[in-house]
């Protein structure tokens, strides 16, 4: 039986879960369904809403409960509970508000202006309004390394992926420099006889309607396990996952021509929902109880998107429904190689398996310097054409749309962000390696389109673990061992190459 | 230029506003798109906004703000405005927590447990719960009834309808009672050989998807004015007009056998959203920029389903919509008496517009008793069956279900709120009269099917004025005088006599 100031914190904290649920649903409201008209009121209410989670979080005598729950008898879960609740509030309080308040406004801005920008390639605008961004966020990163003893940068990695640093990064993203850009050579030396066609009948394209793309995208939510007693599928312009554990909400887009991204998208998406449905239901309410980290979260994605969705087996289960919705005679064999074509390229978004690192690598090393203040916004250019150059073997000079002003992370000061992807990925590599080596038949039932031992592991292992556990812990826990790249570099090496 | 405490009050009140928008979004959510399984969490996350809406408005020093503000210089309309403000804040703290948590405690369950009840025709088990209900209201209105000088029963009409009594509804129903079941009887002698046939080819029943249903009621929404920028059209069970101003969500159900429901029903919503849509810009996220009352806005609906759709020049705009997306060869004649026939009936939301009023008289003379003491609980079922008898000449002995178990409202305590369907029904007459009067060729241009002249004398004389004036004022300024229930009464012997 937890002590009364232990008891305090968590009605306090889940007093926050239930805003932050109103938070979600109307956010995701926002995304897919608010008419545009309602957008103005819809701000002034979501930062009311902003406020009052932020006066939650800093009501007075927390410092006292905190200190007096230390003192308080708990048992291991509850200390680990106290932890992350700790964590959450010394987040949440440690920024003065005058600098939340303009970090917001500047972000809010250099976002909105940046929509436009982009579109006009007009980088100078653009570097006007983010100057002052980078200059919010190193002051934010300044402050909570004074607090935490952390290093600036670091402080931002912490916020989207606890314990994580630059030594450790630059640990991971080191060998890869090395390795990953003749990997994507041999690649697509290897694949240059591949032809891929469009997916309409005799290999024209054609027309995919939302509905029946909806219809497969359905039966493969299904298919991966997801609940739909506890969430939903809709539209909406940049697909996301969104809303609470209890009512999880995806979002797909449906282009007309080509539904093999709607289609992969969906996966995705699945992996994230599934993690976020399956979260422990005795923590429930609690920081515990949530998702471990980004990183961790990525990696479920994209261990649905990349290790299941682009599996042969899992492919051929999913080709009949899209035979049958999308009157596609496209065959497994066009299926697979679409997924799996290498191919640089100057978008983020758009990349492949193997490319896709390439992007991650850039934009931390360029981000890692700038709030360290070794390189200046006016750098940032030429530094992101030399490491396209570098990495993938294309330019982007003069072309700031397709290069460093692509993504909307930057824009409103969320650094710290772009490793979570890749750390995403080389988990998702290292669980798949570690449960096949444990129980042997999950590899022989994957060849069979069978995913469910698959997921049965995810959901002991990570999903049902919530925030118990540091990350470290966790995979070792899970894996016998901590973040290991290797398992991506062989998993890269073994699908793309057939390398063993 | 307003003084201090008048500028903190209506920050603080705008901050109340920002609130609400999340409840009402929320609560749209839940009734539209929310999977079941979602339930529990979005109840907690709805009551936590609750309590927080709650704390606003008690928040210390209010009080003592609206003192203040009393003394400042303040123009005419701010002056309404802070009347508004202080009737908000009182409606909203008269009553000591405890009770309010009980009555919603309460409340909730009757409720809850009704839904299963109704369907199993069970007064026994439904009566225990609403005991505790009445008790509870009862409780609540003598409360009020101390702090305001108002009678008990008064004191809950005016939560809906401020400035209406128990006493003026006796003077406006007593004749009814009189005219009313001798009229009902005569229309429908007088429509004895009306053949009123189902929708389809050839006078069958057809079926009729529902997006064909809803291309018709966006056609419709479209000619009501609508503003599809600030709104939207959705389905849920039980329809409903929710949102804010800034985005109105109104929705409907389809019927597959008959779309007549569905497309009357939207003409009603689309009535509650041009109000809303068309509060006044300068006064929006005040409480004098609201709506006026229940009865004015169900006025606004009424008139637009009653005054409006029932009107043959309207049917006959939508007919051919109705033809083309319905594939119906309903004709003009058979459309116009589908909405115009008279059949007495139990069920109150089924019913025409001549026999509405007896519903609601019955429901009002038994409520306004139940809370005064004067019946009890169990007494309701035979004054039911005597008043079904009296007004409609049919009987609802030991038929629960469709007689005093049928509503939603009373379950909950909203004692109250049924009179304002009928004060709706007769504003509206009374509005219709009284700009036919002020510019005849309104009721021309209307034989055309052009209602825009219409409309723009609402938005001029009722939406656009809010809560500014008092209803009996904004009622006296558009139409020369106060409530007069006579041109009610007039327009259904014109209507449905040809009785001028």
């Amino acid at each position: 039986m937890a002590g009364p100031f232990y008891q305090k914190l968590t009605e306090q904290f889940q007093r926050i879960y239930h805003l932050q649920h109103l938070q979600s649903i109307v956010s995701w409201d926002q995304a897919t369904t608010m008419p545009s008209g309602g957008n103005q009121a819809r701000s002034n209410a979501l930062s009311e809403l902003a406020v009052t989670i932020h006066q939650t979080y800093n009501q007075n005598g927390l410092t006292e409960w905190f200190e007096r729950a230390e003192d308080e008898s708990l048992d291991m879960s509850e200390h680990q509970s106290l932890r992350e609740m700790r964590r959450r509030w010394q987040l949440a309080t440690m920024l003065p508000t005058e600098l939340v308040k303009a970090k917001s406004l500047a972000g809010s801005q250099c976002e909105y202006a940046w929509r436009d920008q982009r579109h006009h390639n007009d980088w100078t605008g653009f570097a006007k309004n983010f100057k002052e961004v980078v200059t919010l966020s190193r002051e934010e990163a300044k402050i909570r390394s004074s607090i935490t003893g952390m290093l600036p940068y670091d402080t931002l990695i912490d916020f989207y992926e606890p314990e994580m640093t630059q030594q450790r990064l630059d640990q991971v993203f080191g060998p890869m420099q090395q390795w990953l850009p003749e990997l994507i050579q041999t690649v697509q030396a290897k694949q240059q006889d591949w032809q891929i066609l469009p997916y309409g009948h005799n290999g024209h394209y054609g027309h995919y309607g939302d509905d029946a793309q909806k219809a497969v995208g359905l039966k493969i939510m299904d298919y991966f396990g997801f609940d739909f007693n506890h969430g939903r599928l809709d539209v909406s312009t940049h697909p996301f996952c969104g809303g609470v554990p209890e009512d999880v909400r995806i979002t797909t887009r449906y282009e007309s021509e080509d539904f093999s991204r709607s289609l992969m998208g969906i996966i995705h998406e699945t992996g994230h929902a599934r993690y976020e449905q399956n979260l422990p239901q005795q923590w429930r309410g609690l920081p515990v109880g949530e998702a471990r980290s980004m990183g961790i979260h990525e990696s479920q994605s994209l261990f649905f998107e990349m290790q299941l969705g682009r599996h042969q087996a899992v492919l051929q289960t999913i080709l009949p429904w899209v035979q049958q919705h999308l009157e596609s005679d496209l065959n497994i064999t066009q299926f697979h190689r679409h997924y799996l074509q290498v191919k640089p390229g100057y978008i983020r978004v758009d990349a492949d398996e193997v490319t896709y690192p390439a992007h991650i690598m850039l934009r931390y090393q360029i981000e890692r310097d700038l709030i360290s203040g070794v390189i200046e916004v006016d750098d940032i250019p030429e530094l992101w054409d030399e490491l396209m150059k570098k990495y993938l073997h294309i330019s982007t000079k003069d072309n700031y749309r397709d290069g460093c002003m692509q993504d909307i992370h930057w824009t409103d000061g969320s650094f710290g962000y772009f490793p979570s992807y890749t750390l995403g990925a080389m988990y998702a590599a290292q669980f798949y390696a570690a449960m096949t080596q444990q129980f042997p038949t999950i590899a022989a039932e994957l060849e069979q389109g069978n995913i469910q031992p698959i997921t049965e592991w995810l959901r002991t292992h990570i999903w049902q673990q919530g925030c118990l556990h540091t990350t470290d812990k966790l995979v070792s826990a899970a894996t016998g061992e901590i973040l290991n790249p290797e398992y991506f570099h062989q998993h890269l090496r073994q699908r793309y190459l057939n390398d063993n």
